[in-house]
């Protein structure tokens, strides 16, 4: 049998699986922002027409989901596994969103590196031989969150300049075995980092590590330079964690300064309540869904590296004086027309 | 490419992933009960030497793990993914017992079905050609989750005759390319079934009709019959769920109830304060670590079915009225010696 792996940690998968329709639905905030239109959906009420945050966030992802589903043209029927996580304790948004469709759900926790996970986990699925099509989701609410994560959003406690705004957003796609749309060329799954920050007002510099480690694999297990790459995503490390996470890597010899782009500074306009940008995994889902994958799919992007990161710490955690693990998980997308030939160089 | 599936949702592994060792660490009631003997190591104390529950749960994780890797004969190096979930907020127990061993992590929420959730991964990861050994493996803590979902367990709250007493156990296996061991034949990853219970000390009622259609579509898939089977596990239905159980099955012409066990009914001697039996993602993973995979290996068992049953709240779900959503997911296991040859009529 065959082994796809390269290196420590890297799969590569030599049918590459196909990213066929996106599907992004958002809140009041962040349909605002920079990225607003490119949304498919974005309401003006951060409860999306329920009876309750919590509610209307599974109202979000189901929808996203079903954005996707229709984009690519398919059905339940068609659909082998359903793969989702948010941030809620029991991941629940993802569970009730499940709940709706009648498809094999897999249930994933990765805080805000979910996206990346789901991506990875659906190019396994597709490329081993195990799913026609798998619908990978992610979600997070700004209010759900910080009253489950620090305080009741009502309190209006002060921010410090590290912290990241969760956003209220959920992004969901098709990961194929055929048809047309930016491909998955490999996937390298992170290590749990910790190096000792034990602040949850400072998730970026707790994530940066995990990011420059998981980076600095994927490049070496692919023989690759940054400049192979038209764009490194990270999300979300905001402007902190992602100066820390330039400076790892420069310290390794890898200067991507240049082609690092974190999806926590396109949500937003830099308002000052958003501090050191925005968190939340539905971050790196909608702007992936929305923009990135509309990118490669255009040809604006030929090759892009997507590095969700999350930071894996509860409440209660947190309470116990515990340090925060974090991990990051990348995904190499290449536009519709390329291939691995003479790329790689094994 | 090969599409390694069959019917609406199984897949048949082509070579069989092995299940080359296993570990099981557990609390003082569960060391106490029937199966005590088999557990590799069981605590006197519930804190398991730490200095809080949360601690000793991570403690017992990342010992099942090490002693499963020092059976299978592997070092960190030796591990291309580890898959781990458990019942707390964020999975820290999962996520903490990660950061100790440099292996790609990939987190899993399935409630009590995270062991079926993570042996049908490793089965598509080993078997898609993406990794040489994954090492899955899921805890629970009585006291860190009764305070979690339900009361502080000083308070001494009543239980009810349908409560299930969630165990202290974790249990870790590795999933390999070749070595000797049990394998896994075929795995069937359930769909979110929610049948409107909304009672959480009434989880049994809740995950039947999920254990129910899972077996269901498991056996039509494969076009076998329940005796095909020397046992069918669930874990964990306790005693009102599976009577719940084996009547669904058997209003869709299935009689199992002569080859239906429990991991809930196999890990205490039943005292009253059990109640409807043992709970949490820890019993269905210690339970099989050292007693199915054992028999398994010993040829005691010829092929067995491990369904392990979530059900899929939180606490604050239940506090919004929601009922809650379950899944279940079924690995069909096979003795060393076993082959798909005949058995499996497409």
């Amino acid at each position: 049998m065959s082994l796809y792996r390269v290196g420590t940690s890297t799969c590569l998968f030599p049918e590459m699986p196909v990213i066929t329709a996106t599907g992004s639905v958002v809140g009041p905030r962040e349909g605002q922002g920079p990225l607003g239109s490119l949304f498919d959906l974005a309401y003006r009420d951060t409860a999306a027409g329920e009876t309750s945050w919590e509610r209307g966030e599974t109202r979000m992802l189901r929808q996203a989901v079903d954005i996707a589903m229709a984009k690519a043209g398919i059905a339940d029927a068609d659909v082998d596994f359903l793969l989702a996580g948010d941030l809620l304790n029991q991941i629940v948004s993802s569970s009730y969103a499940a709940r709706d469709h009648d498809v094999p759900y897999l249930g994933l926790y990765g805080a805000c590196s979910t996206m990346g996970e789901g991506l990875a986990l659906a190019a396994f699925l597709v490329a081993g031989g195990f799913a026609r099509n798998v619908v990978v989701c992610s979600s997070s609410h700004h209010d759900t969150a910080e009253r489950q994560y620090r305080y009741p959003t009502e309190f209006g406690y002060q921010r410090v300049p590290t912290s990241q705004w969760t956003v209220t957003a959920a992004g969901a796609a098709v990961v194929g075995l055929s048809g047309r749309g930016p491909r998955i060329e490999a996937a390298t799954v992170g290590r749990v980092q910790d190096f000792g920050v034990s602040d949850a007002n400072d998730m970026g510099s707790a994530m940066a590590p995990a990011f420059a480690d998981t980076v600095w694999r994927h490049l070496q297990d692919m023989s690759r330079k940054p400049e192979d790459y038209d764009i490194i995503f990270s999300g979300d490390l905001g402007r902190v964690g992602s100066a820390i996470a330039d400076d790892l890597l420069g310290k390794k010899g890898l200067d991507i300064k240049a082609l690092h782009r974190d999806t926590a500074l396109m949500i937003y306009e830099m308002k000052p309540e958003v501090s050191s940008g925005a968190s939340g995994c539905g971050c790196a889902a909608s702007v992936f869904a929305a923009k990135i994958w509309a990118d490669l799919a255009s040809g604006a992007l030929r090759r892009a590296l997507l590095v969700p990161t999350g930071a894996l710490h509860s409440p209660i955690t947190c309470q116990q004086g515990e340090s925060i693990p974090c991990v990051a998980h990348a995904v190499s997308l290449v536009g519709e027309g390329s291939r691995h030939t003479g790329e790689v160089r094994q």
